[in-house]
């Protein structure tokens, strides 16, 4: 049953990163196909990357047809009818912090799986959650979101310590798996309620001023 | 003898690519190091994406001498012979527009052997062919003009589609490549000619503007 | 004993690399975590590309806890304590050259093993050392430092070229690749303190300007 309920999740969560590369994309004007490469990379590129980094070849999206499927048709989707999805991006963001938390969960069990220490097996989920936005943001000619605003790797961090915790202490591994993803999705959630950033406390080191 | 054909094909493309790589970063005021490396990337990084990501490593041009020879004095004969290369630009847009095509065709072949499902083969042969030209512009620090300009990719997907359907019917392999490489070449002349471009029908939805 | 030195000058290296990424993230006001991204990415960026493009994976940090360790308090020192840190450029210079050196080696050293052509090989040397600098940049939204200033990459090629030179003459192994590494430290010492840089000898040809 919990791995129907993950399927759902990675749907959700893979339809609101394309989602999200689309609606950038459209406010950067690039035409069509280049909003669905955008879509695309959004959406996969941070499993792409990591396991372009573990050596898991071919990368896990070009044997995942489900994946490709849905990303085309959120891309096209959103072509369409952006209008009436910006209406419902309270729910995007909601499915967005659900798929953060599903896809850290995902990177950290693989890198397990390949026995690298904690820290860096909680890294690779983050990279998996985290860095389909930074490629994104680096094609849109952005510097990454990723790195200014709201607390959001921070919550995939934590997500993480406290998982390899829940299985330091043997919790069933299904329910530790579900805390982990809630937890993600809970620190997000009130990041972007109460605009929690990480504080600057070198800003007063800057010499050089960027607008 | 179409293999004696497809090699220099394939030459004249890596000239091509690479000449503009080395356009593009003289525009920038790369110095003559920057101005080699734009062309080694336009011209090999789609097919290096490609590799790593079906996990065909190490990377074909490592090994593969001619294309690093033929790049290399691209490269140099831009910096010192500029000047006479603009005069044959419609030369070099006719050697590139035959390069997208070839390397497309090369890109799903490879993606073929390995089994990937026809629509994964076409994306891996429009990533080939494209993508040079994208991480070209990242590093130039443009948006990439493969999601702005004239149609580019569309060309390679179309040509890819028309590959799979001759295939299908069982025309002999090498008249079907030839048949893929000339549409795209094409598509790919007639848009240029006729300044076609993807249209934006989405726009009215922008609410930020950028120039 | 040679050991031990290449292993002090890695590290001095690496902390030198990590702190030049979280000194130019914070300028660019970056959180606490884009700036330990940053660190990281200045400081394992060109090793990761070399070991993705000689599918040489799981990349090597992965399974690395120094470098990881070293990079992640480089990166916290440089938020707490960046006012005295950048009264030690100099010194931070200096082990920048030496790590230039040692990467470049390393990198050369991996490529051989592999048995790739000795062009081949001293290009991965030089991705090794210099090309998280570039990622560094491109994730920063700047042209990449080292395609515009003072001779950095064409210390690594004479450094390699160098190299080749004495493993040709039999040279002892340890002596050629001190050797090597001094070279290189000397070519950008000296670049940098006489400003030196490659000519721009096409910038007649620009036909558009940017700032």
């Amino acid at each position: 049953m919990p791995t129907q309920f993950l399927y759902i999740i990675d749907i959700l969560g893979t339809v609101s990163f394309a989602v999200s590369g689309a609606f950038l994309a459209m406010e950067k004007k690039l035409d069509p196909f280049g909003v669905l490469v955008l879509s695309f990379v959004t959406a996969i590129g941070g499993g792409t990357l990591r396991d372009i980094m573990i050596g898991n070849l071919p990368v896990s999206w070009l044997r995942n047809d489900t994946a490709t499927v849905v990303i085309f048709f959120s891309a096209v989707a959103t072509m369409f009818f952006g209008r009436y999805l910006r209406k419902m991006r309270i729910t995007l963001f909601l499915f967005d912090a659900l798929g953060l938390g599903l896809f850290t969960l995902i990177g950290i069990d693989m890198a397990v799986e390949k026995q690298f220490s904690i820290g860096v097996c909680i890294a690779i989920g983050t990279i998996t959650a985290c860095f389909g936005g930074v490629v994104r943001d680096v094609l849109l000619n952005n510097i990454p979101l990723l790195f200014r605003k709201e607390i959001y790797a921070l919550a995939c961090i934590a997500g993480g310590l406290i998982y390899f915790g829940l299985k330091n202490i043997q919790l069933d591994a299904n329910i530790a798996k579900v805390i982990c993803i809630l937890i993600i999705f809970a620190i997000r959630v009130l990041a972007v309620r109460f605009k929690l950033s990480l504080p600057q406390f070198y800003s007063r080191l800057n010499t050089t001023d960027e607008t």
